[in-house]
């Protein structure tokens, strides 16, 4: 094998390659001239890969969407949290206030609650979520904790998580007359987007 | 250094950046075609561009997640439905055998319901409604209603339809005295993802 040859054989590789470049290439090309939508369609729904388990220990900051105090109370003490913040409503803004006098007396930094307009508004919950959890990026690993709160209030809670790469907790626990109790509550994990 | 040898060298490393080039591309192409998840997640997080809104006419086939008969039985009332499927629990299955009958009656096509074994696992939730979803197809335009359920549930079928590019649909409704009054009752739109 001479130098001379391994070029020819480098040239010959380059030109097959170039032809499979240039064909790929001009296909993508026609797709995202005409049918753009096939090439995000293709790469861009929405995966929800990791899904389920019970690795909730490394967490630092906590955003909670809140209706009753009792379990963010509880996780509060499961979990060695350094910041937290709260999702409320017109009705569970008593319960988000005391939630964050819990936390501040246990010297967990408390961030001032948010109280959602609409809690039928996933949107609103998104962005309110999203906000809060920019706010508590210098604290460490984020989560998102949507056991409290009407459904659309955690999916928008879910929403913000996922699109800043945090995981969503959801604390099992069995109602035995309509009130939870504690001893059978468990912390699990939703989904961990990254 | 005379000039015919300068050209040798640059052709030379076009040559060599030629056949990088070409690999490279053919890596990004073989992860494309068979491991796009891949290329996604280097790329790209989750993203809810279209949340909220009203327009849930255009609707053929619906999954629900059920826990009381009432929100999805007046929901088929309002939407020109062809088929619907439904995702209950231990306790919701007399709720969903009802509300099969009530489509059925309605000249609906409903699925066998399913019956989740365990309802705070949203894994469970969302490749059951996946696979409702697949069997439903063929009907047209998909949805998913995730008003019933408790919130793993609730999440679980969100991601099923996010991944399979169905609508997700949500029934907002006063509780006056714990009891739906449906003729507060509207649908929602939570996310349509493509």
């Amino acid at each position: 094998m001479t130098p001379d040859l391994i070029w020819l054989w480098l040239d010959r590789a380059g030109i097959v390659l170039g032809v499979v470049m240039g064909v790929t290439w001009l296909g993508g090309l026609i797709l995202a001239a005409f049918r753009p939508e096939v090439l995000r369609r293709w790469f861009s729904r929405n995966r929800f890969p990791r899904i389920g388990g019970t690795q909730v220990e490394d967490v630092d900051a906590l955003v909670f969407t809140v209706s009753k105090p009792e379990v963010p109370a509880w996780v509060m003490t499961q979990l060695r949290l350094k910041a937290v913040g709260f999702i409320a409503t017109e009705q569970s803004r008593d319960a988000a206030g005391e939630l964050r006098r819990t936390a501040e007396r246990q010297g967990v930094r408390a961030l001032e609650p948010v109280c959602l307009a609409d809690p039928d508004n996933p949107a609103e919950s998104r962005d309110r979520t999203a906000a809060l959890l920019v706010e508590l990026a210098d604290y460490g690993r984020l989560a998102v904790d949507v056991t409290g709160g009407k459904t659309p209030m955690s999916l928008g809670a879910f929403m913000a998580a996922e699109e800043c790469g945090a995981r969503t907790l959801y604390v099992t626990c069995e109602y035995p007359q309509g009130k939870p109790d504690m001893r059978t509550a468990a912390i699990a994990c939703i989904s961990r987007p990254s």
